[in-house]
C-alpha cells in the first residue's frame, strides 16, 4: 500500500480545502429546520407531529359494518369494540345499511347519517374505499380499515391500495391500515407505574409478546398496528409517541420502511427528545438489488444501509422479539445514567466472573470500585473474596441485614451507573431476601438495578412476585439480553447527549459546483475516467495532473507538462477492467517509453475492440494509503456514501462503512473508525499517519455531490483515492461515474 | 500485493513438495492410537476412559466428618447424604473421631475402622490431606473433598493442592474436588424419558439452571461438580459420559481447562462416539500473556486458541447458560438428521418471515418445499398464502383437523431435516391445538420438531403441560436460542460424519529435518533472518536464493550468483523493524548499486548501533500474494500454528486463523477458508489464482516443525510468505524465529 517516493505533490490541498470550506461539507447552516424546509436534494428537513390523541382516545366512534349476527366475522369485533368503548367512555355508533340496532345500540344506515362527527371510524367492510369520501364529508378524523387484499397480495392489490391512499388524501381524515386489527383498542393495564412502552407493529401477531409484558408488570401505553400503511406509517407514530410524556421508550416491529426520509425524520425527533426507539427490522438477509458497475454498491447490501441509517439516528436495532422486550423495558424505566460504569454483584464468584466476561466482551466498562467502597464492602464480605468488581458476597451475607448494606454501598460508588445482579439459581434462603433487598434498594436510587433471574423455570415466588412486582427493577432471564439492554441503555444516553440533528445542518442551497458538475453529466451513460475526474474536480476533489491525448506526440508533450515519471491509461466511457486488459502502465520515465506505451495501449484497445476517447497521461502519485469513496443509490434512502479500504483489495476485504446523507463531519470520522483496517490510516510499520482530515473532506464533498446531483448520479466510485501523509492531502487516482 | 514481474523462479517447488511428501504433513500414520502412544512432541495420543460407575452409583459410602449436632455445617450435608443413600440403596457409614452414632447410624472413629471397603468417601473435614492415605489403605475407590482454601485462594493454597494431588496419586483412589459440593448426589428425576444430558460444572452455582431443566421435562443423568480438579477433571468426565448409553449430550461449564491435550483427547472421544459436547468456557476477554516479538502470537489471544481448539474437535461453544441448556437439550434428544434443510411453519406470515430471516442470516438452509408437498399443503391452506418455506397457514387451519395434516406433510418432505414452529403469542383456540398436534406429530418421526414459545409469560397451559410434557419436542423461548441450537445440531452431525481423529494420524517419530533444525537453534536467542530461513529450509520450506556476505565485493559476487535484480537486507540476530530503519533495499539491478547499498546498510547499522552478522543478498520474488505463517506457544495447548494475510497489512487487518496441532490437510485448508480475505487466494482483479496447495504444504511443514521442536521454538513468523501463481509454489521472503 505504501508505494515508493516517486510522486511529488505540488499543490497544497489543505489550503484548497480551507478555501472551499464554505461551499462544501454539510455543516454550513445550523438553523432548526421547520415545516416546508427542503434540503438541496429536494427532500423535507422537517415533519410535523400528527395529533393522534383522538385515534387512541376517541370520544365518538363509528363501527361501519357492525354486526350482531352469530357466525358473521364482524360480530366478535363489534362486541369487543362495544366493551372497549364502555371501558374508555366513548360513544359508539353502529353503521349498517339494513339494521336498526346492533347489540341494542341504535344503528344508522350510513356514515352520512351519523348523529355526530366521530373521532374514529372502524371499518369492518370488505371494501373501505367507498366509505372514505363519506367519512371525510362527515368530518370523521380517523379511520381504521381491517380489510385485507391490498398491497400484501400483489400488483392488483397494490393498485387498490394506491386508490385508497388517494381517497384518504382527498378526504382530510387519517387512515390506519388496511390489513390491520383491533390491537390499538385492547385492554391495557392501568395499574402499572412508571414510564411506559409505546408499541408499533406492522404485524399484530408479532407484537403480542411485547404487549404481554404487561402480565410481567411492564407498563404499555399504546399499540399501533400499522398494517399496510396506506396512510399512517410507523414514522408518524414514532413522532407522536416521542412527544407523549407517559412514553419512556418506543418499541417497533418493522417489516418494511415506507419512506426512508420520513423514518429518519421521526428517529431524529425521538433523538432530540431523548426518547429511545428500539426496533426489530426484518430483512437481515436482504442483499439489495443493485447493478454491479460500482464496488461500493455491491459491498453494502440494502440491509447494511438500514443498519447504518438506524445507527446514525440512534435507533437501537435488535434481532429477536425477546431482545425488543427486554431492551425497551429497561430503556423505558431507567433514568439518565450518572456514570457509564457497570457494577456486577453476585452471591457466587463464578456467576460474577461469567457475567463480567460477557459484559466486557460486549464493550461494557466494569470499573474497579473505589477504595472507600471496597473498604465498606469488606465490613460485610470476607477479606479473601473479590469486591473490586465483580463483587462476590460469598453467599452468606445476603441472607441477613448485610445484604442490603452491600447493595447500597455499591450503588453509592460514583463510578457505578448501573448495577447488575445475576441470580443464577434460586436458593430461597438467600435469593428471596436478595430479590427483596434489590427491589427495596432500587426505590432509593436513580441508578438502574438489573437482575438476571437465571432459573429456566420462572414460576418461583422471588421472580414472579418480588422482582416482577417492582416497577424500578429490570428483570432479565438471560445474561445475553441483560448485556444487550444495558449496552443499549448506556449507548443511547451517550448518543443523545449533545445530539445535533443533521437535518438542522443539511445544505439547502446548491453550491457553485453544481452547475459545473451538471454540464459534465451524460444522462444514461457511464463517464470516461477523465470525465469522472472532471466531475470530482468540480466538487473540489483533487485529481492528479493529467491530460487526455490522442497522439503519441501529444503524449510526450503532456508527459513533459505533467512531469516524469508518468502513468498512462487508456480512456473510454464504457471501459472497465483497464488493469486486467493491460491498459494501465505506471512509472514511465522517458519520452521514448511514453511514445512506445501510447502505441501499445492503442494497439491493445484496437485488438480488444474498445473505442478510446484518448490516452490519459497522468502524474504518478504513490506514497499513500489507497481508499475507496463512493456513492450508490438506495431504494429507500436515496444516495448513500461509502468509504473503505481501496485498491485491489476492495473486493477481497469488503471493509467499508456506509452512511445516509445528510451527515456531518463527526459521522464521516466515525465511518473511518468503523473500518476493520482503520489502523492503516495511523501509518503502517513506522510509516507516517495519513491525511485523515483530507480524507474526511473528500467524503463530505462526495456527500455534497451526491445530495446535489441526486438520482442523476447513479453511481460513483473513487478507487483508489490515494490518501497522502498528514498535511499532504488526498488524490483521486481513478474514478468511475454512471449517470442516470 | 501483486508485485511486478521482476522475480523469476528457477526451482520447482511442486516437485520438491511431492518428493518430501512422506516426511512432512500430519497424515503419515493412520493407525488408531492406543494407551501409551505419544506423538512426536512427547504428548499422549490416547487417554483411557476412567470407570466412574461407583462414584455416581456407590454401594457403600463413608461420610468422614459426619455430624448430627445442630448448627454444625456438616450436619445438613450428612442429613442430605443419608437421605440420598436411602434413595439409591447405598450403605452409609458415618466416620467421626468421637461419636458412636450419627442420626442413628453406627459411627466409626476413622476410615481404617470402616466395616467394609467403600466405593465412595465424602470428606467433610477441613483438611482432607491426612485422610487420603488412610482411604487408600482401606481400598476406597473414590473420595469427594468439600474443603475450600486450595488453589482458588492463591499461592499457599496452590501448594496445599499440589500436596493433595500427590497424596491422591500415591493412594490409588480418585478424588473429586476439593472445593466441590453435593451436586453429584442430588435428586434426579427418574420419570423422564429419552436420552439425557450429563452435566459437568466447575462451579456448582452455575450448573443449577441446567440441572433445573428437569423441572421443564428435560432428563439429566449425571452432574459432576469438578471444583478445583486436584485429580479428576472435566476431561475425565467427558470421556466417561461419552461412553454411557443413556447420555445424549454433555453440557459443560468450564472456568479453566486443566490440561489442553487431555481436554482435546476427551473431545476427540466424544466426537468418535458422536456424542455432542456443548460448553460455556469463561474467558472471552482473555487476551493471553504473550511476548510481543512475533505477529502471530499477538494476533490470536488465548481465547482465540480455545475457540479454535474446540472447533477442531467439534465442541460447541456457547456464551450463556440459557444457550447451554437449549442447545444441549436439543442435541441430547434429536436423532441424526436425514437432511440439512430447515422448514419453518407458523400461523402468521410475519412470524415465519422473521424467523426465516434470522435463520438464514445464521447460515441455516431453508429449502423450497417440493412441488408435491406444496400441492398437498394447498389442500388445507389457501392458495394466496406462501407454502414454499416458510409455510404460512394463515391461522384458521390449525384450529381443526387440517393442522395435523399440514405438519405431517411438511415432515414428509425429504428435503426437511428439522421442523421449526414459532408460536409468537398464545391464542388458545389455535395455539393449544397446534401445540398438541406438534407433540403428536413428533412421536411419529425421527426429525426434530422445534417449537418457539414466544410469550414472555410462560405459565400458559399449552407451554407448560403440552409442550414441556413431550420428550420429543424441543421447546425454546427465543428465536435466537432456537437458531443457535438448530445450527449446532446440524453442524455437529456434519462434523461427526466421517470424523477422522487427528490423533490417529499424528506423527510419532522425528523426521530427518529435526536433526538439521536442532543444530540451528540458539537457545535463549532470536535467530537472524538468515538463521531463521535456514530453519525453514531444514523443513523443506522454500526460501529465496540468498547469500550472507560481509564485504561489498562479496555482495557483488553474491548478486551475480543470485541473479539480478536483487534485494539487500542487513542481518543481525536481534534486528527488528528492518524496513523502518531503512535496512532493506529492493530492486537493485547493477554491481555499482549493490556496492553502494552494502556501504549504506552497514553505515546505517553502525549509526543505529546494530551489530550485523552480515548483509543478505537475496533473489527478488514479487509476483504473488503475501501471507504470514507462524508458530506461537499457548500456555494450555502448547505450540499453535497461525496463517493469515501477510505483508505490511498483517497488523492492520489481523486477519488470521489459528489451529492447535496435530491437524491434517483438511484443517489446514479450512484455515484459509476462514480468512476474511480468503478471496485474495483466488486471484485479484483478473490475476491468476495462487498456489494454495503450496501454501497448505507450508502450513503443514510448519506444524511438523512446531511439533518436533516443541517448546524449544518459542516463536516463528514467516512474513511475508510469498505465495506464487498456481503451480509455482510459495517462498518465505522473511522470517523471525525465537529459541527458548
Amino acid at each position: 500500500m505504501l508505494g515508493s517516493t516517486h510522486g511529488t505533490l505540488t499543490t497544497d490541498l489543505r489550503a484548497r480545502v480551507v478555501a472551499c470550506g464554505q461551499q462544501t461539507g454539510a455543516a454550513v447552516h445550523g438553523s432548526t429546520a421547520a415545516e416546508g424546509d427542503l434540503d438541496v436534494s429536494g427532500r423535507p428537513l422537517y415533519a410535523p407531529v400528527p395529533d393522534l390523541d383522538r385515534l387512541f382516545r376517541p370520544e365518538a366512534v363509528a363501527v361501519v359494518g357492525a354486526s350482531d349476527s352469530d357466525g358473521r366475522p364482524g360480530t366478535g369485533i363489534t362486541r369487543q369494540l362495544i366493551a372497549w368503548a364502555e371501558r374508555v367512555g366513548a360513544r359508539l355508533h353502529p353503521v349498517h345499511p339494513t339494521r336498526t340496532a346492533v347489540f341494542g345500540l341504535p344503528c344508522v344506515p350510513s356514515v352520512t347519517a351519523l348523529p355526530e362527527p366521530v373521532d374514529l371510524a372502524v371499518l369492518l367492510v370488505g371494501d373501505p374505499l367507498p366509505v372514505i369520501g363519506e367519512l371525510g364529508q362527515a368530518k370523521a378524523r380517523f379511520a381504521v380499515a381491517f380489510a385485507s387484499g391490498f398491497a400484501e397480495t400483489g400488483a392488483a392489490g397494490a393498485d387498490a391500495q394506491r386508490r385508497l391512499t388517494a381517497a384518504v388524501e382527498r378526504s382530510g381524515l387519517r387512515l390506519l391500515g388496511p390489513n390491520t386489527n383491533l390491537n390499538a383498542f385492547e385492554r391495557f393495564r392501568d395499574d402499572l407505574e412508571g414510564p411506559a412502552i409505546a408499541l408499533i407493529t406492522q404485524s399484530g401477531h408479532q407484537g403480542r409478546p411485547v404487549f404481554t409484558l404487561q402480565e410481567l408488570g411492564v407498563r404499555l401505553s399504546h399499540w399501533a398496528p400499522t398494517g399496510n400503511e396506506a396512510d399512517l406509517e410507523t414514522a408518524d407514530f414514532i413522532r407522536y409517541f416521542a412527544e407523549r410524556p407517559e412514553v419512556g421508550a418506543i418499541a417497533c416491529y418493522i417489516e418494511g420502511i415506507k419512506d426512508g426520509r420520513s423514518f429518519l425524520l421521526a428517529a431524529d425527533r425521538a433523538a432530540r427528545n431523548r426518547v429511545p426507539v428500539v426496533a426489530v427490522k426484518v430483512g437481515r438477509t436482504e442483499a439489495g438489488a443493485r447493478t454491479a458497475a460500482s464496488h461500493t454498491g455491491r459491498l453494502t447490501g440494502a440491509d447494511g444501509v438500514v443498519d447504518a441509517a438506524m445507527r446514525q439516528y440512534g435507533v437501537i436495532r435488535v434481532d429477536g422479539l425477546d431482545e425488543l422486550q427486554d431492551t425497551a423495558a429497561l430503556l423505558a424505566r431507567a433514568r439518565r445514567p450518572t456514570a457509564d460504569g457497570v457494577a456486577v454483584y453476585s452471591i457466587s464468584g463464578g456467576t460474577g466472573a461469567h457475567f463480567a466476561d460477557l459484559a466486557s466482551a460486549a464493550g461494557l466498562r466494569l470499573p474497579e470500585l473505589s477504595a472507600a467502597c471496597r473498604t465498606a464492602l469488606h465490613q460485610w464480605i470476607p477479606e479473601y473474596l473479590n469486591v473490586a468488581n465483580p463483587v462476590d458476597s460469598g453467599g452468606h451475607p445476603v441472607g441477613d441485614w448485610r445484604g442490603r448494606k452491600i447493595i447500597d454501598a455499591i450503588l453509592a460508588d460514583p463510578a457505578v451507573g448501573v448495577l447488575v445482579c445475576p441470580i443464577t439459581g434460586p436458593f430461597p434462603p438467600m435469593s428471596d431476601r436478595l430479590a427483596q433487598d434489590l427491589v427495596d434498594a432500587a426505590e432509593t436510587t436513580d441508578k438502574p438495578v438489573c437482575v438476571v433471574w437465571g432459573s429456566p423455570v420462572g414460576t418461583e415466588e422471588a421472580y414472579r412476585t418480588t422482582l416482577l412486582g417492582s416497577s424500578r427493577v429490570a428483570t432479565f432471564r438471560t445474561f445475553g439480553n441483560c448485556v444487550t439492554a444495558v449496552r443499549a441503555y448506556l449507548g443511547h444516553h451517550r448518543f443523545t447527549t449533545g445530539y445535533r440533528s443533521p437535518f438542522d445542518e443539511a445544505p439547502r442551497t446548491l453550491s457553485p459546483s453544481f452547475r459545473k458538475a451538471q454540464a459534465l453529466l451524460r444522462p444514461g451513460h457511464r463517464l470516461s475516467e477523465h470525465g469522472a475526474k472532471q466531475l470530482l474536480r468540480a466538487y473540489g476533489i483533487r485529481v492528479p495532473r493529467e491530460q487526455l491525448v490522442t497522439s503519441a506526440a501529444a503524449a510526450v508533450r503532456a508527459a513533459g507538462l505533467v512531469g516524469y515519471p508518468v502513468v498512462m491509461k487508456a480512456s473510454a466511457p464504457q471501459l472497465a477492467h483497464k488493469t486486467e486488459l493491460g491498459l494501465v502502465r505506471i512509472g514511465l520515465t522517458s519520452a521514448s517509453q511514453v511514445r512506445d506505451t501510447y502505441r501499445e495501449l492503442t494497439d491493445i484497445a484496437r485488438y480488444e475492440g474498445v473505442g478510446l476517447d484518448g490516452v490519459l497521461v497522468c502524474q504518478m502519485v504513490e506514497r499513500g494509503v489507497e481508499m475507496v469513496v463512493g456513492v450508490a443509490q438506495d431504494e429507500l434512502f436515496g444516495p448513500t456514501v461509502t468509504v473503505g479500504l481501496g485498491g485491489v483489495l476492495v473486493e477481497v476485504l469488503r471493509d467499508v462503512a456506509v452512511r445516509v446523507p445528510p451527515f456531518g463531519e463527526d459521522e464521516a470520522r466515525s465511518m473511518l473508525a468503523e473500518l476493520r483496517g482503520s489502523a492503516l490510516l495511523d501509518g503502517v510499520r513506522g510509516g507516517p499517519p495519513v491525511d485523515v482530515d483530507a480524507l474526511v473532506e473528500v467524503v463530505l464533498r462526495v456527500q455534497r455531490m451526491a445530495l446535489e446531483l441526486g438520482a442523476q448520479l447513479s453511481e460513483l466510485d473513487i478507487n483508489p483515492l490515494m490518501v497522502l501523509p498528514r498535511g499532504q492531502g488526498a488524490v483521486a487516482l481513478d474514478a468511475l461515474a454512471v449517470c442516470r
